[in-house]
């Protein structure tokens, strides 16, 4: 072996070693940027050749890694690293001086990357190492200058939003922290300058420093408000397994303690909130009650445990068709959960509501997606859950708070989100499951969209108890101005109704503020259509409803009306504004109900005498609720509780939003077949 | 009223007379070639129409008939019809004799339908029947004349592929039956001829017997292996309320009366199967005792009915928050369910298999789309099924069998087709997937995809059981020749180990037939991949692996090699071979374990000393059942089974696809609220 080679083959080793060490740096750095594989591959790579290259020499072995990563290395930067390896190999076989073949390996592996992948200076790339480094030594620099030059190429990338290359879809994500493809770059030029004898030392230290504060800034994610979705993913895809370790005890007080502290700040959280959402006080101070009673109910269910679903089979010699093994089943969690927060609920259906307190229940890490409807009230609530949650001993990560729709897509279609939950409107709720299922590796997205809650009054009901069901139907249809997702939209009425005739003389409820200014845009379009469409009249309303405070109205139209075009009629208008429609007929009253899409719910006022069986067959199939001479409004957490309905009132009919049944969203069943007591879960084991 | 006001208001009486009479005709025929609203929308606009025009005059009511179609009517027909009426309306404004305004108006009217849809006479739509009576008035002929032309063209349309409107994407589905659209135009020429005093009593029975073929050969659906999804959709969706309001005890009869079926028929089946599939006899009779054992376990899981998981709160006026209202939930079936048959089970994952027999269980109609690996077999099989079902007194249509891709995703894309499910590639079932993810209103698609279903040894059992875990392993990936979708198709074990030895030593099968050309292909061209793969060389193989009958063949590589690419070398490999990898470390497990994409399978030989957690918890995040010293070939019919894991190996990895816990998938929640004991199903009335 010449000196030379022994060089090379001395700092093909370094290299090695130095990836070695890199590694969790590398992979960090890859977690913000990128799909978290950069730093195995390297490392991965550089080790098989190194035993494809045992013994060999220097030259031999930047062939063999150069045939390494252009054959075997997946990901993105596998090829491109190969190319650079195999130019310094050819080199290699031909230089004569270590400069010499690093000025004209790394010059020619620089043109061919280039080639191959169009990255310029400032893309964000393992360019931004190489090409200083190319050029001193093209102009005849020395080797610990190019090393330099590699080094504070790759620390500069820091400052950089990428362009090219894995991490452009991220954007400015990962802008903070170095990009990893140029610190390996810089690792190799370290290495050649170790084995050459220079000092690298110092370099080598700031290199390792950039890359590390990324990683810190990764492990900080849980003891801050996280801005940053790749950290938030990170932290709680690391707390995944000690989370889902937990006894369910322990998981069941967290979620005690997050009830707490919201009953222990109502007071300012109910003023933040008041101020941010138009809502009352006393609104929002009962929704804090009820937050911190389903999260409260969902620890109970917790530390009961039957919610595992632990089914036991023995084995059965005799079994028909063949001797069964022994088998033994539970859910377990899902992993870590995202869960895009509602405006109309800003506690029950927000950053703690049912979604999350279902998902920790179901022991999975969860990142939520704060609303913009109020932001102040969602960092004021996250902040006192991590607080919450880090007294009480809890594994750090399993709760954050993200905002903004990018960061929110960006999260969604990160690989270590397992599954979603949304509340929201139609159109927002279809987006995000098109994504959610056009992922490479899809995810269950649990969307509640859009209802318009039908009632349907038979004329019995409409004769026995008018007075009664027009001032339900008021009420109901104005509370919180309108603004619930089970409102009674539309309410059908026999022709001559009585029900109408109450309705003209009953007073409407004063004009009540809107949740935010989109919110009153969206009512105002709405209404403006529902308006205009053929034969609608107005049945009565109180001051405008087009003013920045609406007043509630009340529409009228026909049967006839409604079956000529009934998206026009019957699709949801959020806010103080409902329909009334006159059916001709029982067999008109049918055809209506059959014209319904998906539906949270649906009513039907009768009597004792009435057994309308076609109709309520028919509504059940529209609808995840229903109701007997009661209203919608007002959704009971309970066992028993169904909040989601067939498409578009949910994106998984199967499934409900509100109610204990909700944990079964974030759970997955794995059956044990032959397992030893001792490696059993405790809800599998021999009582 | 002038005498020609008066024809033109007979004439619009006589229309929406023949309309209301023709209607289920009318929707008989859309649900063959469009969404089925044509006739509802054609009904309510001229009965809407009516109502506005009440007491008008002819010219008026056509006025008000357009108005009502322009602005009021849904669907693509309701604005070309509205463009008719309007010319028509124009035209008797301004017209002296009936002729006049006839040919006029439907002159003026076919020339703006032309001109907004672009139809061709010949494209099957309603310019078939509209533009011969248009050429006979413009060229003089007798409005007796025109109104045949009408009725012959709509009625010629049965032989027409669509090439426009709505029905262009069934494409041949529709052929047979007459094109709704022109139906409608015929009877408005019916109607003008009637009003005029002209006999059409005759031309209007060939036309109604002509659109009633077509709903015939719906009725006709259930007695007969049905070709044409879409009759069998309709038939199916018509079933859906007369299956789901049988007695429990009624539909599980329904389960064991197929069971005896398939038994009774067990000798002439296996025949079939044994020639198209190239299974043994054995092991096809084997089959068939399963598949029996598999109905019948869901036929007692419906007797018991605890799968309906029946909940009941009582109302409570004390619970937090606000009073507790009744609430009572129980599980409801889905609607029609779409089964993609499998190749490899050609009775337990085909025609009366697994998904068959839980969806029928759950009480919904099945509709299944016929492998074409063993066709004979599945039209047999269907037959017998849909015999069966006739004499034990199902309602009609509850079983159909459906045949080609074609058929199938035009199936899939059906509104009345509620959820799917499917056993096959990854490939396939992604494609399907995504089409059922991309519907209007997205179903459930239960997909069981892909899995290599990795077979972990630690250390300690290789150094013990070398030579049973090598026998264990041969055994159960040549199972069936390779061909079960739990083969183990990848085994890891310590370097220099004591398996690897033993499996040099030990004899392979004999080579055996593969299901069909299309397997023995895909299993070529993976075994060539993995081949070529660097760092894999032979282990064992016996005979040639790539002739017609290929003999199993062993392959073996190191884990740095697996890292490096991992699947290139883990993908499924569908056929008799399998792939030993050596792991330099248990770190190196470790990482091994990580690179796997969602398994069906995962399994670890351990011995009484091992607990290898971290290496279990690694493997249960990716795959649905665990296997401990076992093998995970054959999968017990039980209720702790799970078959099913994190994507690809399926699309829904929180269900399974054996075992009783199956029946969830075809299954809705819905919430009773307030109703009284006598309306509510069996399940939740009081004890």
């Amino acid at each position: 072996m010449t000196a030379l080679d022994a060089t090379l083959r001395s700092a093909f080793d370094a290299y090695k070693r130095l990836v070695d060490e890199a590694e969790p740096l590398l992979t960090a750095l890859d977690e913000r940027s990128g799909d978290g594989d950069f730093g195995a591959n390297l490392q991965g790579g550089l080790s098989l050749a190194a035993s494809h290259a045992e013994g060999d020499s220097g030259s031999d072995a930047w062939a063999a890694l150069a045939k390494v990563f252009l054959d075997d290395v997946g990901g993105t930067s596998g090829p491109l690293f190969g190319l650079l390896f195999r130019q310094l190999a050819r080199a290699a076989a031909m230089g004569a001086t270590l400069p010499a073949v690093l000025a004209d390996g790394t010059a020619a592996g620089l043109a061919a990357i280039q080639r191959v992948g169009e990255a310029q200076l400032g893309d964000r790339t393992l360019v931004d190492a190489l090409a200083p480094a190319v050029e001193v030594l093209r102009t005849g620099g020395t080797l610990a200058t190019a090393v330099t030059a590699a080094v504070d190429g790759a620390i500069a990338t820091r400052e950089l939003v990428a362009r090219r290359g894995r991490a452009s879809y991220v954007g400015e994500r990962a802008v903070g922290s170095p990009d990893p493809g140029a610190v390996g770059i810089a690792l190799m030029f370290t290495a050649f300058g170790r084995s050459a004898g220079e000092d690298v030392e110092q370099g080598l230290d700031r290199l390792l420093q950039a890359s590390a504060s990324a990683e810190e800034s990764t492990d900080a994610a849980t003891d801050a408000l996280a801005p940053d979705s790749a950290v938030a993913i990170a932290a709680a895809h690391r707390a995944r397994r000690p989370l889902a370790g937990l006894p369910l005890t322990q998981r069941a007080d967290l979620l005690d303690q997050l009830a707490a502290t919201l009953e222990e700040h109502s007071q300012e959280l109910v003023a933040i909130a008041e101020d941010e959402t138009h809502l009352s006080t006393g609104r929002l101070s009962g929704e804090v009650v009820r937050t911190a009673f389903q999260l409260r109910m969902f620890a109970d269910l917790v530390r009961d445990g039957g919610f595992l679903d632990a089914r036991i089979d023995p084995a059965d010699p005799s079994w028909p068709v063949a001797p069964r093994p022994e088998l033994r089943r539970s859910l377990r969690p899902v992993g870590p959960v995202l869960v895009f927060a509602a405006s109309n609920f800003p506690f029950a259906f927000s950053v703690l509501g049912g979604d999350t307190a279902s998902a920790l229940g179901a022991g999975n890490p969860v990142v939520v997606k704060a609303h913009p409807g109020h932001p102040r009230l969602s960092r004021r609530v996250a902040e006192l859950a991590i607080t919450a949650l880090a007294a009480a001993g809890a594994p750090e990560g399993i709760f954050a708070l993200i905002e903004g729709q990018d960061e929110a897509v960006a999260a969604l279609r990160d690989p270590r989100i397992a599954a979603a939950a949304f509340t929201g409107s139609i159109a927002g709720g279809r987006a995000l499951f098109d994504i959610a299922q056009s992922r490479p590796v899809p995810i269950p997205f649990y969307g509640e969209l859009g209802s318009s809650n039908p009632v349907f009054v038979t004329p019995a009901a409409d004769a026995d108890d008018a007075e009664e069901i027009a001032a339900g139907f008021i009420a109901s249809f104005t509370l919180g101005a309108g603004q619930f997702c089970t409102k009674p939209g539309t309410l059908f009425v026999p022709s001559g109704s009585a029900v109408l005739t109450a309705l003209e003389r009953s007073p409407l409820p004063d004009p009540a503020p809107l949740l935010n200014d989109h919110i009153l845009t969206g009512f105002r379009r709405r209404l403006t259509e529902l308006i205009e469409a053929p034969g609608v009249t107005r049945l009565r309303s109180v001051d405008d409803p087009f003013a920045d405070v609406p007043g509630p109205i009340l529409l009228r139209t026909h049967g006839d009306q409604v079956l000529a075009n009934p998206a026009r009629y019957l699709d949801e208008c959020f806010g103080p504004a409902a329909l009334v429609v006159e059916y001709g007929s029982d067999d008109q009253l049918l055809r209506l109900a059959e014209v319904f899409d998906g539906q949270l719910t649906a009513t039907v006022f009768g009597t004792e005498a009435d057994s309308p069986r076609t109709l309520l067959d028919t509504l059940a199939e529209r609808a995840g609720r229903l109701l007997w001479c009661q209203w919608p409004t007002g959704v009971a957490v309970t066992d028993a509780q169904q909040h989601g309905g067939p498409y578009p009132a949910s994106t998984a009919s199967q499934t409900t939003s509100v109610g204990t049944a909700a944990i079964v969203r974030f759970l997955r069943p794995v059956a044990l077949q032959g397992f030893p007591g001792r490696l059993l879960p405790a809800e599998l084991r021999d009582a």
